[in-house]
């Protein structure tokens, strides 16, 4: 994509609808943008200068007059050129940091917005990287984040896993495709000392969640001469980590069978395999057996895929986590521990807190709150956009 | 202290003013409690059985006429004898939580309510432990206390460290003595694999800061190879962590002689004194200081004591959080990282995040907040009470 600063498309904001942006929040909203034929012509994904209704610069953003959010700034000074050379200084920026946190090179590469790439996402594992193009700006950039990934990691597999929610919101078609050589299976992943097998083109989003890292490496280290139930282990992080850290015992539990097929090979690969147990099964169904066999854990994790996925499911998905709270505990042996997390956006913590406070009360149990933990630092939050902080994580002891 | 169920004292809760209560609140307010002759005529720390309008137990509380908080549940069920006993129980539970939690006995014991232990904290340091008596329930106990960490700890030394605000609050008077041994100087402390000293009868609070320890072993993971400024150092706690985990320079900036003199002994404990540099000052004025020398650091922690003491506080207290950032932002070097702490039970943590966003835009750097942490497990948090984790600290990467 060509972008000029002296010849690209402005955009001009309501009177009165630059506060936000102008204090530094990234996202300016459809009924924010003064929409005159103008700017209902320009193609989905342009870049535009964004001014104020007094003329001023606000900077550059991207543009998409189909969704809620119609520009997204990616940076204050309109003067920069945005090609394939900002991508790349945006791209070592953002390795240089991942290179700094983490021993190996496997972590989520770029967070859009809070890496200064609206709508981007790059997940590294090894010399592979899957992308979602979330917004269509990164959809019609294509071109130049493959040219540009190639100039800072050279990759040798690129998979586009562009089947994300956000970008039918965006008005984009959905597919998954290598973009970059390809691959017959499964790669292996490395977190916290453990290898895992991640799916890159088949499985839950990129493959894997790095953004559980720290709140798996908190888990197992409570997990020594433990019994473990993993409940939503997908290919295994918790609960393998938790058997590398020792425990005596780990259920591993999953609607999956491919992802449980890759936890057991990963269990293999770390050498504790003879202390990890499959079980297929739906969770809630599930649990709620164990209870009646009079099962319990000294460590129950509670991983759920997001039960809030959209504003008007809070009362819904809110419920759900209490049920699953009530559900998790009821197996929690006294003086054990359990892992609540929520993936959901649209679920802040205070109120993901008192669904799990009245969870473990409708179970009839005592609780301290030991941990609240978030996504990992290679999932940085934009200041100005601290409810992208999505995942939230609390581990709680019950007597 | 003698405790009868049957015979306790009675206090009753104003008409409609058990709700907080019965969803698992544990305090309940002056307003909420009838205070006739009779609760008026109870000592100052007195055990009650605690009634709503209807009669309806609600469970053993702690008595205090005087400060806002009256009544500080201990139990739900009023028919438990609370003796010296019921303290072991307590003290057990605690301690079989921090044996889970960590490999050296050094860690905060008893964390108050979140315990069971209304205004009671117990820091252990090894043989010696530093009581808080918060409350004049505690402060009665004060016999029981000390048979009770007997039976269970056997600690040869107890600390009493009564010199808190709280205890003002409680009409109790302040003092520090030793209740049992003595200690000629500090102590040794250990965390995240270093030596400290602590002074328990004359440092800041128990002489050491168990809340900071996961945001310490972060602060760490970045500082190989790095310049780090370690202000508020207080005994070194980050600073010389950062060291022992590579640093390639640490500067330990305190105001207190005595808390420097530790941190030089500390650094040579660590075998990392060559790299560490004591440097005694105001921290404001030697930021300034620092910035117009254009000296510059990749990691700078900002660990200030409570700017925010009292809810009127809040409006100076923000002020004075977003200046530190502003200075401390100052000095980060291009792509260096900034750990900035508040442990104002009175600031939340949108209003610091805010506070510490400001300041960083107020010194005209970009950030990026890599990670949001709070005290450790050892310092859990009653789930009805979410404002008690008193405790945040974030760290951002600046562009």
């Amino acid at each position: 994509m060509r972008d000029d600063p002296s010849t690209r498309p402005q955009v001009t904001l309501v009177t009165g609808k630059h506060k936000r942006a102008e204090r530094g929040h990234p996202w300016i909203y459809s009924n924010e943008v003064v929409l005159n034929a103008a700017a209902k012509a320009l193609p989905a994904g342009s870049l535009v200068t964004v001014r104020n209704a007094e003329g001023k610069s606000l900077g550059v953003a991207t543009f998409n007059p189909q969704p809620l959010i119609t520009c997204r700034i990616i940076t204050r000074d309109w003067s920069v050129k945005i090609d394939r050379g900002f991508l790349v200084k945006r791209l070592e920026r953002a390795l240089a940091l991942r290179d700094r946190l983490f021993p190996e090179p496997y972590y989520r590469l770029v967070h859009a917005e809070a890496d200064g790439l609206p709508g981007l996402i790059i997940d590294r594992y090894g010399t592979a990287v899957v992308c979602q193009l979330n917004t269509a700006w990164a959809s019609a950039m294509e071109d130049d984040i493959l040219a540009a990934l190639d100039e800072v990691l050279a990759p040798e597999v690129v998979v586009f896993r562009n089947d994300s929610h956000a970008r039918t919101l965006e008005g984009l078609p959905t597919e998954t495709r290598f973009a970059k050589g390809s691959l017959s299976g499964p790669l292996e992943v490395r977190e916290n000392g453990s290898t895992f097998l991640a799916d890159l083109s088949e499985g839950q989003k990129t493959g894997w969640f790095f953004d559980q890292r720290a709140n798996r490496a908190f888990a197992a280290g409570l997990a020594k001469g433990q019994r473990v139930l993993d409940c939503y282990s997908f290919t295994g992080g918790f609960g393998i980590q938790a058997a590398v850290a020792g425990a005596s015992e780990v259920t591993l539990l999953d609607r999956s069978e491919p992802a449980l097929a890759l936890a057991k090979r990963a269990a293999e690969l770390n050498g504790v395999a003879d202390r990890c147990k499959i079980l297929r099964g739906e969770v809630f169904e599930t649990l709620e057996k164990l209870a009646e066999g009079k099962e319990r854990f000294d460590v129950v994790i509670l991983d759920p895929p997001a039960f809030v996925k959209s504003k008007k499911d809070l009362g819904p998905g809110s419920r759900g986590y209490r049920k699953m709270a009530r559900l998790g505990a009821a197996v929690v042996a006294k003086g054990g521990v359990m892992l609540a997390a929520s993936c959901s956006h649209n679920m802040p913590l205070d109120l993901f807190a008192e669904a799990v406070r009245h969870g473990v009360d409708d179970a009839g149990r005592v609780a301290r709150i030991l941990y609240t933990g978030y996504a990992g630092p290679d999932h940085p939050t934009h200041p100005a956009l601290p409810e992208s902080a999505y995942l939230k994580a609390q581990v709680l002891a019950l007597d």
